[in-house]
């Protein structure tokens, strides 16, 4: 048993789960929580996903060892604010969030630097439904976890949280903040901007009443992120903006120049950006997850 | 047994498995068929897809009650002219194109005015493999076959075609051709220009290497539609330019008020446009097949 408590600052699908599945690794004494909706820390507490629930985060935190701040990534600022002055001398405290420069810069402006027992990291999971209800200890199986070190972090801190990860079953890999940031941009943050844009244009057409009966099987496909919540794609585009803007750049970019080659009717330059796609996709399948 | 000859011009997927699927039926009693590609033409006949196969797509036709051209879209027109002087009177041809304007285009083109023996449709079904190899008697069961009728169509033409669909298994609706082209440039045209367009802008990215063993599940499925064949959907996106481009252009106007609301810190805008997409798939969700 590595923690001999653990203090869950949001107790949703995230923190839930991760609470929930180093329970059942045996690798956690006690888990306190909380959550700033008490019904949602009152259902953690009757579920067993925590062993007590405080109404101050700053009080779930006294005594823990290990602090996880699993908020909206925008929340990250005020969830460590609300605690800091709880934690005790040598606590570790990590984050689940999906930007990790928005999050170093919160942490930083809130403790006047990066602090040694900051641990930013990731996890690459997680469904459509959120909430401790849904929350359950296989989530992270076989998933990855992102941990973004910074200068000055105590590589014991680092250590530990990463075995904490590997204990509930995912893969921990290390790669700088803005690297990160750079690359979530754009295999998940664009996309979900693409598929949002991409739903609410043809519903602003005229016969968008006609057009969804007619949609198949790759329409619901491509569309599929446009159902996740509007709120945390929100949180994660405005806190990851200036990589997914550059991005949105491109994208609209490449766009235009289809467009001008439908226009000159260059159809084999066309053709041949498609079988660059289909290639490239292809190419990189078998190294997704 | 509604039809005593059918002739199958194009032995490829949806040819080779409409034929499979009347047989499956009982509705057929012989299948003739052609294809440019000989190997595919043997294979058709070994696989038991066609009673005979023909070097010539008029010398296929003979004696034929229907014939269905099942080419890539853009080769309608050369199936026609290779076929139509073989067709005895009182043949119905049909066909089975993506888009249905110039479907008629070309059959009018070629027949100096739209023949009331000819019926367009377009089956909604396919799977990302092609060639007669894969075609099956069940492919289009439960999928809907659009049909587009024009003035002077003899009705019993039109009836008979339906009738078939009907008897494989498929649901027809009936709508004008150009309603069509535009619905399907929204559900189907316009996403794949767009999932090629996004894989092949990160695979130009400096770190694309990075990127794709990155990416997760969202990623598969918004992207899926990537691997479709380019060949296919170059034909598509050229032969329906006038629609897909129309649709490119509100895209690409979308996404930039999407990017200046980034630029303008409007950040409610966006959350609102995000909202009202997710609002608009869940409505229509239950109404995708």
């Amino acid at each position: 048993m590595r923690v001999r408590r653990l203090a869950i600052v949001g107790l949703g699908l995230i923190g839930g789960s991760f609470a929930r599945a180093l329970r059942a690794a045996g690798e956690v004494q006690h888990v306190a929580g909380f959550d700033p909706d008490p019904a949602q820390g009152e259902l953690a507490l009757r579920l067993g996903v925590v062993d007590q629930v405080f109404d101050r985060a700053e009080a779930a935190v006294r005594d823990a060892d290990v602090v996880l701040l699993a908020v909206p990534v925008l929340h990250t600022a005020e969830a460590l604010r609300s605690c800091v002055g709880g934690l005790k001398d040598g606590a570790i405290v990590s984050d689940v969030g999906s930007t990790k420069q928005s999050v170093l810069r919160d942490v930083s402006s809130i403790c006047g630097g990066l602090p040694s027992w900051f641990v930013a990291a990731h996890p690459i999971a997680g469904t459509e439904k959120s909430g401790v209800a849904n929350s359950f200890a296989e989530l992270f199986r076989r998933h990855r976890v992102i941990v973004t070190p910074h200068a000055g972090q105590d590589p014991a801190a680092r250590a530990l949280v990463t075995t904490l990860w590997q204990a509930v079953g995912a893969r921990v890999v290390e790669m700088d903040a803005a690297e990160h940031d750079a690359i979530f941009a754009a295999t998940s943050h664009l996309p979900h901007v693409l598929a949002y844009s991409f739903v609410d244009m043809l519903d602003r057409l005229e016969h968008s009443t006609d057009i969804f009966p007619n949609a198949g099987g790759g329409f619901r496909d491509f569309t599929r992120i446009a159902s996740s919540s509007p709120q945390m794609w929100h949180d994660i585009v405005r806190a990851n903006a200036d990589a997914v803007g550059s991005l949105l750049d491109r994208q609209i970019d490449e766009l235009q120049q289809i467009r001008q080659m439908m226009r000159e009717s260059r159809w084999d330059e066309m053709k041949a950006l498609f079988e660059r796609a289909r290639t490239a996709r292809e190419r990189y399948l078998t190294q997704i997850e």
